[in-house]
Formats: structure tokens, sequence, C-alpha cells
């Protein structure tokens, strides 16, 4: 590893340095504000102790149909093939991701600013949020790729620079979580801990990384133990419409989809404007600004 | 597709031979005996509808205890490695599964012959039964690969020469089934047609397709079609212990499983004596015998 003389934030979460991976504490609190009306007394205590909070059919028909719509749009526009923050599936053409859908979609755009999610982004980080990534995720059905378990913040952290935990992650479901059709599988209370994972970052990891992890994965006697602290595995089912929060480091992947039933998916991460990006902790050149957003962070105002 | 002189049966699930699937009613009942009292009239009913009836912690906790010792004995047991009826995992040295349990261990021996379970296939089928194949596979956590949809009758027809749909699987469960850890999956109602594959059976395909199925999986649009006649997909969860009983055409499978907690299961393939195998529909030679007994079928005796 070489760490850029332009490094000057200490690194609290070392990770893909040590030979061996360590279980650390976080050094961060999970609720950062104060309760401001947006969570209930008892979805904070969820949040604080699971890492997660779902909220089944959030959203009501008429506004799932009009993000659907937006989700077909957008996968079938055929200028978005072939640019950089739209990514393929391994072993065919179909579009699996595309990232900053809050610039490039005026109904997502709105989405990422609906004020009942921005109230709970910013009373969970403590006051102003930016969006640090945004995407849409398209898991076909039959051949639907698994996403190995993996705290984002770890990659966060590495390799694009995120300071502290302080960041969460909105996932809306545009098609309906069954438990078979590849769903989000969380560890609840895996935020709690930070796993430190083994092996250097490759150079450009990221374009790699996104079709399949290899780096950035936590060993198998990691993963048990945070399985075993905190009482197992959580899958949030429910119909299109429904939205998981999650922190950034709980532990989190999906299993392969065999059956027709398709999982669509939007990404949103809500980072407070204070742990905006620093030089990776990787030493190496961070990744594209659609994968983390750079710069001065500007404060989300809500959609109208 | 070359047609040996010696098939003289005539093939009533023509598959792997038209250019296209074809999606056809099953010429077979589904429950070949009458009611006996191994099954009330409720779960005949269920049988034949579903294709598969599950009896969650059928065996007590003593019964399991010894089975899944006997498995972790089996598994550790060097003399087995490198035997043809012995599977291996594709990326990996560990055993995931083993053929013919019931010549090679005493008790799954017993186990195949369990009176509660041989008393509900002789009623399905209707009299005399034999075992058709018998396994145990093990399917690791972490790293778990999925199985695609499949009918085990096409195969068995194919490949085996099964000639009629008058056989059941019957699985037992060795670990917890839960929905996350890539458990069987079936399509309900699914065995009531046959649904032709497309694509020549390779020569010896046995030897690929027991690591990852490419040729006899059923086309999307026809897997569809199942499923939307059949109302969806059933994931029968349940304890160690736990028995599925499912028809040899009812399509099923499993997904990944990136999960720590493995899944062992038992498979007992029973086959009536007036069903017995004859020369493989694809006029190849017939697979090894640990995947399909052959010969003057020899029926089964209740375990004392």
């Amino acid at each position: 590893m070489t760490v850029t003389a332009t490094q000057t934030t200490p690194d609290l979460y070392p990770s893909r340095v040590a030979p061996e991976p360590i279980l650390a504490e976080r050094r961060d609190p999970v609720l950062h504000g104060e309760p401001a009306g947006a969570l209930s007394r008892y979805q904070r205590d969820r949040f604080e102790a699971d890492g997660f909070l779902a909220f089944p059919g959030f959203f009501s028909g008429d506004e799932v149909r009009e993000l659907q719509r937006e989700a077909e749009r957008l996968r079938n526009l055929d200028e978005l093939r072939g640019r950089d923050d739209v990514i393929t599936e391994p072993e065919s053409d179909e579009i699996r991701s595309v990232f900053r859908i809050h610039r490039t979609s005026e109904v997502f755009d709105r989405l990422t600013r609906d004020p009942r999610i921005l109230a709970k982004a910013r009373e969970i980080l403590g006051g102003d949020v930016y969006i640090h990534q945004s995407r849409i995720n398209y898991k076909p059905g039959f051949r639907g790729k698994e996403f190995y378990w993996h705290s984002d913040f770890e990659t966060w952290h590495v390799e694009d620079g995120m300071p502290r935990m302080r960041a969460i992650s909105c996932s809306i479901a545009l098609t309906p979580n069954y438990g078979f059709n590849g769903p989000l599988m969380l560890v609840p209370g895996s935020h709690r801990y930070f796993l430190s994972c083994v092996g250097e970052t490759p150079e450009e990891h990221y374009k790699e990384s996104l079709k399949k992890q290899e780096v950035g994965v936590p060993d198998p006697e990691g993963l048990e133990t945070l399985i075993e602290l905190g009482g197992g595995i959580a899958v949030p089912e429910g119909p299109a419409g429904s939205i998981t929060l999650f922190e950034c480091n709980t532990m989190h992947g999906s299993a392969s989809n065999i059956t027709p039933f398709p999982r669509t998916n939007l990404f949103v991460v809500y980072n407070s404007v204070e742990n905006a990006l620093v030089e990776p902790f990787s030493g190496q050149r961070p990744r594209p600004e659609y994968l983390g957003e750079r710069g001065e962070p500007a404060p989300l105002e809500p959609a109208a």
C-alpha cells in the first residue's frame, strides 16, 4: 500500500492492510441526530440495535407505477449503453445497474429528495445530507447472480475515502421482494463492529468488483461471528414500493435468483455533509464520481 | 439421436429431440394406489394437486442426531474420495454428493426402508417399490452453488430409460431449511405437465450435469407458464428431520447459499417395480448404476 502525501485524516477503520481479519468495535454513533419526529422511539431503537429498518409498502400504488415506468424507460434507453456509469451482467449484455440516477432522471431526482425519506435520513445522520451514490439495480429472473456479503462502508472507506460511519442506504423495491427471488439479506447488529478485510486493493478494482466482488469481502469466520452476535439473518419481504433503510456498515448480500421473478431496486446513499470524502485510505486514486460524489457537498432540499 | 435396436418401449415423453420445447399433458396418474391409510384424504388431494407433500419435523431429535452422525462419518471417510459415485464441488475439493447411500451405510439402508416413509411411497406408487437412486447432498455454507430448475423425470426418462411417471423422491433434511440457505424450491402443479427440453444429450452427460446442468433444463417461457398455471413457488421450511415427498416430474431447483448455514439433505428415489428401467430414450448408453438402478427390481421390505 502506498499512502499518498495528501492523506491527512486518521484512518479509524484500517482494512486490507493486516494479514489477518480483525473484528473491532464501531467508533461512531449509529444515531447521530436527536429525535426529530421522523422516526418513532421504537424505530430509533430498532435501527440502533439492528442497523436497518424495513417499511413494507412504503409507496402507494400510483407512486410505485410511476417509478416502475421510469425504471423501464432507463433500461431501454439506448444512449445509456456503453456509458461508464452503466454496468452490464458478466455473462450477458443485460443492464445490471445504472448509477447516478438522481442526475440522469428527473423522476428519480425527486424520489431521492422525497420529504418522508429525507427527514429520516436527516434524523439518523444528524442534519444536512447529500447523495454519496445512487443507482438502480436490475436483477433479472432465471439467471440473476448472487452478490456476496459485504459492508458498503468498508469499500467506501478504503476505495472512496469516506472517513466515518455516518451514511445510510435506502433501498426501494420496484418489484416484490420474496424470500426466493434473491432478496437483500442483512445481518442484524453487524453495523456495530468493523470487520477488516484481507488482501490489497487492485488498481481500478471497481471495474471488476461491480460485477463480482473478490477483494473487500469478509472472511467466513468473521461473518459467522457477526451472525452469532446478531442472532441471524434478516430478509425483509414486501410488495413493490417497500423500502429498507440500512446503515452503511451493515453486512448484507443476496443469493442468486433462478425464479422468473426479477428484482429491481433503487439504492440511494445519504451521507452527512460533515462526512465528505477525503483521499481514499487505500492510497490509490479515488473511484469515479458516479461511485462516490466528491468535492464540496451540497445539502439536499426536500422535493416539493 | 441414434436409437438403438434394443429400445422397444414406446416413448410417451419425448425430450431433447424437437427443435422447440413442448408443454404436454402428463399421461400417467399421480396417485397410482388406492387409499391405504398411509396418507390422509387431505394429503392425497394435496399431493395430487401440488406434486409434493412437506412434513416439517418428521423425525424425532434422537433419530435426526443418528442420521447427522452418519452423514458426518461418510463425509470424512477417506476411502470415499475418488470413487465414481462421490461428487465434489466444481471449484473445490469438498464432497457435494455421495450416491447409493443405501448400500454404503447400514444406517441409511434402514432409513430408506423406514416403515412410515415406505408405506407412503407404496400408497402413492401403488404397490411394491425399489430404490432407483439414493444420495446425500452436502451444500456448504458461504459458497454453495445453485441448482437450476429441472424435472428429475426428464433426465431419468431420457438418460436412464425410466418409461413412465411412477416414481417419487423423498428429501430428508439433516440441517434446518431456511428460506435463505438455498432450500429446495418447487413449482406446485408442474408435475401435471411434461415440458420437453431442447438440445441433444452429450455422451457421458452425467459427468458434467451432476456439477452444473446445461442440457435437460426447461426453457424460461415454459417454466414461467408452469409457475403461472400452478400459482407460484413453494419453499418448504423446517428443522432438521423434516421431509418432503415429491413427484418425479415436479419442477424444482435451489438458489445459491451464501449464508454460513450449510444444507445437508438425503434423497431417496422410490420407483414402482412395474416401472423398471428400459434402454435410455436418448439411444445412448445408460448412466452408471449408482445413478439409476438397473436389472430385475427387488421390492423393498420395511426395516424392523
